[in-house]
């Protein structure tokens, strides 16, 4: 496993497949599924055999073009017809993910783009479409990175939150990509990782990575964040986004706004890593993000051998919330780095 | 199980057992188990079925009676010998836990004060001063309590951390004693409790004794305090302590003190609960304190039904930290109510 690079999708070498890891079983089995059927494919995603809106967008691609070569149509029209309902039917496994609709349109509209082609030709053409958004999604991530990386140097101390690795986009990831291409050059770095409570992405997901690529890390749980910090090993907090605001409010998972809180207490830089399509310019601040809440057993029960408090007991479960714009050291995005005031810099998002 | 008194420890009624509430087994289980031999007795405090400081010095005490009971010693002198052994067995579960020491030696004591009397006098003796040791943690419970209690008002949203509930104690607790003698009193609280990990005593002790004295309660994450606190729900933070610095740093129980920072973030009133024994004056900062560091199965598989990271992750497991003193608005002990400058105020421990 060690040094070994984490692929969570590809196409399977005669290219008839989507082959990913199946995220539902990290970290304790480390297992690529091999998938053809229609059925198999829209049930990854909605099973989250495959998770993080950027690597449902390339898988959502790749699958579009496995289900494209298995065409019967006897004519053009046919087969666009047959794409356009494979397209419905994969975008029906989440319907709140961007991303899978965003990428799934391109394909479509790539097919309506050359309905005057081959039905072979544009099979052909579907997989490279695919390809580009697998590399766009690389470039991306790997701008970021760059970027990221100039923020810290050999022997740094970083706080990771949750997981914005290689397994939620395509390489790298957005958060994690600065310590990934760190490592890639030779650098040492002290990575401490958030367990990220209830669902245990820091655990489950950004330890596992990071252990799997031979970087090492220390897990801690979220409430340990200020004792490490006030013990001076950190040199930087590493957050990703879900949202950001026009004023540089940035919603993240539950937990990134009271790391931010301390980042700040302790005087230590406070980052946040997204793509420029993370921008909402609509969001005017964090107050207008509407926070998703879930159910009480992903608290009391999931993951756990029995429940851990009693079933009457309510939670309040939140899966996300607001790092607040004046704790944000700066946002980092493949366009660059962007500072306060965020209500200004961030306006190079738009255009 | 609603409304009704969880009594931790307790004579059986013939007086020949100690019967207590399984804390191993909760929140799944409310069992009580009775007590009687000195291996039994010993193994219920080193097992952690008994757990909390005050809690494991009473039940070492009527421990200490029930094996008195016991003695064929043929004389005064073979007793004191016997109770002698006795006790250092007992002491041998946790000798860390200053409070087991501390009860067991008042027990010898009296057994020495009385070495002219009949071994049944001394025993019957005996057993008035495990009394008078529960009798007061009861009272000094009850006065934290009724000291806590004039922080808040109906309808106030409290915040609690670990547990310092009546299970850890005698009856009410410290930190958790106000909200039990609020209940009693018919005021309605809204009580948060943060779930403590990595070994969940807020789920599974303290969400456990709300909701078994009726007492609602919501159960959150640790990383769910900001948002708890940013939407205004909290008027107050309740915590334990299990050492009080000369400056009044307070150390407890791991993520106490970034409770405190965040607490003082959003302007809520932070507050320390202890009984006065806990004061060190020894102990001059936070600083001074050693850190108890504990082993990464906690955070990694306790409880879990399978390991959440991988083998090869290191965990950094401190099981407390320090609650920096100008962070905390005050700090409730049965001698009263201290706040800043606590190297002043709190010199009224020492008297």
């Amino acid at each position: 496993m060690e040094n070994e690079e984490l692929v969570n999708i590809r196409l399977s070498d005669d290219g008839a497949s989507v082959v990913i890891l199946d995220q539902t079983l990290l970290p304790n089995e480390t297992k690529y599924i091999t998938l053809q059927s229609a059925a198999e494919l829209r049930d990854a995603i909605y099973m989250l055999r495959v998770r993080g809106a950027p690597a449902i967008g390339i898988f959502a691609a790749f699958a579009l073009y496995v289900l494209a070569r298995q065409t019967k149509a006897p004519d053009n029209n046919a087969f666009r017809e047959e794409i356009s309902r494979y397209s419905d039917m994969l975008n029906s496994s989440r319907p709140t993910a961007a991303n899978l609709k965003k990428q799934l349109r391109r394909m479509e509209r790539l097919v309506e783009n050359l309905s005057g082609s081959p039905v072979p030709d544009i099979i052909d053409a579907m997989r490279n479409e695919a390809e580009n958004i697998l590399r766009e999604d690389i470039e991306m991530c790997r701008a970021i990175s760059e970027y990221g990386l100039t923020l810290i140097r050999d022997g740094s101390g970083v706080m990771t939150y949750c997981n914005a690795g290689p397994i939620a986009t395509s390489r790298y990831g957005t958060a994690l990509g600065p310590i990934f291409l760190a490592h890639e050059r030779g650098m040492r770095l002290d990575v401490y990782c958030c367990e990220t409570r209830p669902l245990l992405q820091g655990a489950r997901l950004t330890a596992y990575e990071l252990d799997a690529a031979g970087i090492g890390c220390t897990l801690i749980c979220d409430n340990m964040a200020s004792i490490v910090m006030s013990e001076g090993k950190i040199d930087a907090v590493f957050a990703g986004c879900d949202r950001l605001a026009r004023n540089g409010d940035a919603a993240n998972k539950i937990g990134t706004g009271g790391l931010a809180v301390l980042a700040k207490h302790y005087g230590i830089p406070f980052y946040i890593f997204c793509p420029s399509s993370t921008f909402d310019p609509e969001c005017a601040t964090g107050g207008d993000i509407e926070i998703e809440l879930r159910q009480p057993d992903e608290i009391k029960e999931l993951y756990f051998e029995k429940p851990v408090a009693p079933a009457g007991v309510k939670c309040y479960n939140p899966s996300f919330d607001v790092a607040d714009n004046r704790l944000i050291t700066a946002i980092i995005t493949e366009k660059g780095i962007f500072r306060a005031p965020f209500i200004q810099s961030l306006t190079a998002l738009t255009d």
